[in-house]
């Protein structure tokens, strides 16, 4: 979950299946936001970060707050992607993500993502500092 | 809600958008799904019914059972269509909807759908008795 | 299509439905893309373009490259939103639409999104002049 | 790609994301038809067919006809699911797929789908006979 600059990073590979085009023959942009959160869920994990527990033991969710998306390139169907994620901040009470999704191919950058994503109490919905736990594995991990 | 065959019939205009469709040019069959789920949700409103209530008040869920769909001629994007809603059969803790897609344009069927929800309990998803003001609502509808 | 501060606003009705939300209750972020987008094409076709026929008769296609939204409020199942449309720039080739998405029954703002759509040819996707019968629309509309 | 009833089995992973529920806590019904044509495009692969190039080089679509799911038990946000594919008949234009998804942790069965896949031409949707070489290799499969 590190590289040269000390940022974190984790990729995971995506397939583009029928499901993630649409009538112009590319990826829905929409639909990258959400390969863009499979690879969040999928960081999280690998930092020992389960959200389904985290709601259940601890009563917190991760929202997001913020989304930002620049399109570059059009991914197709049958695409294999590869997403990036980034932990480029974080606070007491939310963290940015940084994704790329490029072709796994060639390495074309298809779309590039910010995402501000905030901890919040699972019932009430306010905010809440993140898990002390979560808070040293990221330390580590950036 | 009743024509010439006694039957029960509700409609609902659903436009094709991007979202909706996949780079083969036409709308994904899993959408269909929910076109038919938007139709059956109007026209359970149109009867009284409010699921966010049902669930609310009276605990109870509305869940897909059984689901068969047979897919005729494309949809394409930016179509307006026709989903039609006909309760075709029910039980005290199911109902049986049939659903037809057609385009408005000229009436050309798309796909049709006959699918199964069960009434269960929001808690333990265990089967229960459809609610009898839904049930009489229904009678009179048939 | 005009507002007391002589932009241009396009209002469209949204229905929230299963398919929309997700296990945490509430709409999944990027579906208020999806929404935004169905409220763009309605938009749209107020000022008499259809994207269908831009891209049959004019080889055109209109494509995101940068989607910006903020989060404020969840959307939940069974509500009625209101998703309306802005445009507030306009270039040669492109367009930015400034959307907010409210719930209907107390103008509460759930999202707000600012969408940079290009126009582009649809076999080659370089960028291509927005058409002038458009922008002679946009201009009375703005 | 055989078990010991002579049929030919694949196993899909698949994991459930936010994108992937609804409010009701559980996955869609109409989102286990996409897990099940993830499913169905890697059998294929795993069989020397990729689809994107089926139709560049054959002019070839394979499209749902006809869908059929039982909907058992609910799979839930986090769960890692098991999507197997079996292909159960086969004629001259159209195959019929049998799926099961099971939560991979305790092998329960969520739901069981059979979908008939129709070869057409890319161009005219009308039905063409699958080609010779997924025959053979649908053969030794079988």
């Amino acid at each position: 979950m590190s590289n040269d600059e000390g940022e974190s990073r984790f990729s995971l590979p995506v397939r583009v299946y029928y499901e993630d085009t649409n009538t112009r023959g590319t990826v829905h942009h929409a639909n990258f936001l959400k390969f863009m959160e499979r690879a969040r869920i999928e960081c999280l994990r690998s930092l020992g970060v389960e959200l389904d527990a985290l709601r259940l033991h601890e009563g917190l969710l991760f929202v997001v707050r913020h989304a930002e998306s620049t399109y570059l390139r059009p991914a197709l169907f049958n695409d294999l992607l590869t997403v990036t994620t980034d932990l480029c901040a974080k606070g007491r009470v939310s963290m940015d993500f940084v994704h790329e999704v490029r072709r796994a191919a060639d390495a074309t950058l298809c779309c590039r993502g910010r995402i501000q994503v905030a901890c919040v109490d699972a019932k009430t919905l306010r905010p809440r500092r993140l898990p002390e736990r979560l808070l040293a594995e990221i330390a580590d991990a950036c």
